[in-house]
């Protein structure tokens, strides 16, 4: 399994075939979707129908929405009339949401059936296509959710007691339209192995289970982590994205920041004669932005990532900037003295381009470093909050893109600081 | 419980003890030990007692991890005795690795009980207490992992079998010192609920269940998406560190960065002369590092994460290097030839710094941008592998140390492509 991702098309068809049909049947269990879909592109249609009708439902449905589009019907037809209905309904929802998670084949009870009628339904059920024989569901003649009952409970249960006298009526469920990152959360928050899903009138439409949520986890980690650097969401593992398809991802947010970062460029032809006069300043200049782009990154990135968390809500704009305000400024303090020492050692060394102000030099780049480092804390900060605002994702307020946006206003900082302390001497 | 990061100490408390003994037990059960041991702290000793005594030995060792040194022999001393050894045996353990995140409390079988043996023991269990009441394992008289059998094929089976008799022996275990990122990747691909942790000599010493994976995954993404953001990993959420505490995670790495940022002046220095001579390069500095630095943070960050999930190995250095040296071309010549443009539309605004060498400069800018982002592009991908390969952690390779790696060496690029360009014409 860990070889797979290295493996060529080739390869994995060879090695697919080598295995006995117990260790092919677990392997292709085993795989992502996406690999499912390609091994299966490449087999002959009889045992293509063999290794679709192994699928769950929910498995069925992610691997035709890893095919490509003109395959999709002829994967359809592969399955037999119950499943090809369910699958059809699943594929209806977003890949995001709760009933796109969800598999449609559940244990359910009746309240009506004795403890005993409940054990021996449970006993004739196949473990390997229902995963809540732990914890079915007690269901209404309409499929709506009246309540859970363990299994345990019911082996613990007299076996003439009916199921509705010793079922749990409080049952945690989700809407068929929730976001699947809000499911999450609310297994985490209640340490569920399984909740139903159900539409607006409390039917039960299928189950998500605690193993496709680790994954949801994942995956939306890794979409902001993609986000945060920078590039779009890559939605398949590194090394098996086409090359032409990795660099679409990531040359769009590049060529966005190139364009914007010709701001600085207007900024620094503006301060044109400055620069002529104290050709020292152009030597502060990367130092500069970089204090303001690197507090920037560091601030949106704790903010997003506590957005995600649930640990930050748009709510508490004010807390966070407040907080980072404080924050910025001691970063901005303790940055700005190491900025004065460093200007100052490199005076010892190398007094020339100092012209004799070394002092009025050193604390302009102090001054900066400090405002700069403040002002991309507080940028980087507020980005991710104004972002939901508006209805975008948080995580779109990238670390390159915080950056880029401080590198002209910092810039602007800079030239303000320098002529307010350098007028008269180097200016 | 989505309020309570929102509270003071104080209104903690008094929230805690306007709920009625049930509500408490729940929200008590609910809240992260961070909190619970706060709470605690600010309870009468008897109070103290009667909580630390309703909580899993795995919860009260984290607990009192989290509390103060000085209070944990106190905290201790609460529990019974059993489970004062518990949870001292479990102290021993990282929280990072399998031991620290385990449960000593677990349902074990003997191999030589009847089915209507077994059943009966289980039902006499707390599932309170016990967490794998439906898939028991069955050790022998040492605490040896023989099998495991779940409850279903026990009810489903004839009450006379042996439990030797349908056990299944293969079952997926882990050592006690395994880090956790790994645990979590076993039970992803075996889609687990719960997992047997055992010593060297197979005794089982405790069970992982996949609700405290859920929030490994959570962390483990947490930690790294704030080193690459340049900080070091809150180990909180963020709205309750403390202010000083976040500066000084978020100041170490800022003072390093504008340390090595300093390289940048030395350069900038370097070529004074050339700046002189031509003002306009300076003006375009800012754009060509950050060029360097954009497409530096985003192949640090994807190929961070892809080694975070196993989808990179140090062994497919070649493999990464050979892509982004192919994925940095493509992405260098769409933003050299759209620096072109951008130096070219500008020229036709503002021809006057160009001295008549519109051409010149303009292709300079684009070579540099070209040359720099496939500079940045690599070296944001080797980092991570690098530091792997010197036993660190790869997700040090953040956003900003790339950039400000990036930053001197893209300068250097950009004055020497100046030099053959434009020598004879603007220098």
């Amino acid at each position: 399994m860990d070889a797979w991702p290295l493996l060529s098309r080739g390869d994995r068809l060879d090695g697919f075939r080598l295995l006995e049909s117990d260790g092919s049947e677990e392997l292709f269990d085993r795989l992502e979707s996406r690999d499912q879909a390609e091994l299966l592109d490449q087999l002959a249609p009889r045992e293509r129908r063999t290794w679709m009708r192994c699928l769950d439902p929910d498995d069925a449905a992610d691997l035709i929405q890893e095919s490509a589009d003109e395959s999709r019907p002829a994967l359809l037809e592969l399955l037999d009339e119950t499943t090809r209905h369910q699958v059809t309904a699943l594929l209806a929802y977003k890949e995001d949401e709760a009933g796109g998670l969800m598999n449609p084949r559940y244990a359910r009870l009746r309240p009506e059936m004795t403890v005993d009628e409940a054990l021996s339904y449970l006993r004739r059920q196949n473990p390997e296509r229902v995963q809540n024989l732990n914890y079915p569901y007690v269901l209404d003649q309409e499929q709506r959710l009246l309540g859970v009952v363990s299994l345990r409970r019911l082996v613990a249960s007299p076996t003439s007691h009916l199921v509705r006298d010793i079922m749990n009526e409080e049952v945690i469920c989700v809407d068929e339209g929730m976001d699947q990152e809000q499911v999450s959360e609310i297994f985490a928050e209640h340490d569920l192995i399984v909740i139903p899903v159900v539409d607006a009138r409390h039917h039960v439409k299928g189950i998500v289970t605690v193993d496709d949520i680790v994954d949801v986890v994942r995956e939306e980690a890794t979409e902001d982590m993609h986000k945060i650097g920078g590039s779009e969401a890559l939605d398949a593992p590194y090394l098996q994205v086409r090359l032409l398809e990795i660099v679409r991802k990531r040359v769009v947010w590049l060529a966005v920041l190139l364009v914007l970062e010709f701001m600085t460029v207007l900024v620094m032809r503006g301060f044109d004669e400055t620069l002529k006069r104290a050709v020292i300043l152009a030597a502060f200049v990367p130092l500069i932005i970089a204090s303001g782009g690197n507090s920037g990154s560091q601030a949106a990135t704790l903010v997003v990532r506590a957005m995600a968390l649930g640990e930050v809500r748009l709510r508490d704009w004010w807390r966070v900037i407040r907080r980072e305000i404080a924050v910025g400024l001691l970063l901005g303090s303790t940055l700005g003295a190491l900025g004065l020492c460093v200007a100052l050692t490199w005076y010892s060394i190398d007094p020339e381009p100092f012209k004799g102000h070394a002092l009025a030099v050193a604390s302009t780049v102090a001054m900066s470093v400090l405002c700069v480092a403040l002002w991309g804390t507080l940028a980087g900060s507020t980005l991710p909050l104004l972002l939901q605002r508006l209805g975008l994702d948080p995580a779109s307020a990238s670390a390159p893109l915080v950056a880029t946006l401080v590198d002209a206003s910092g810039l602007l900082i800079y030239f303000t600081i320098a002529g307010l302390l350098l007028t008269g001497t180097l200016l």
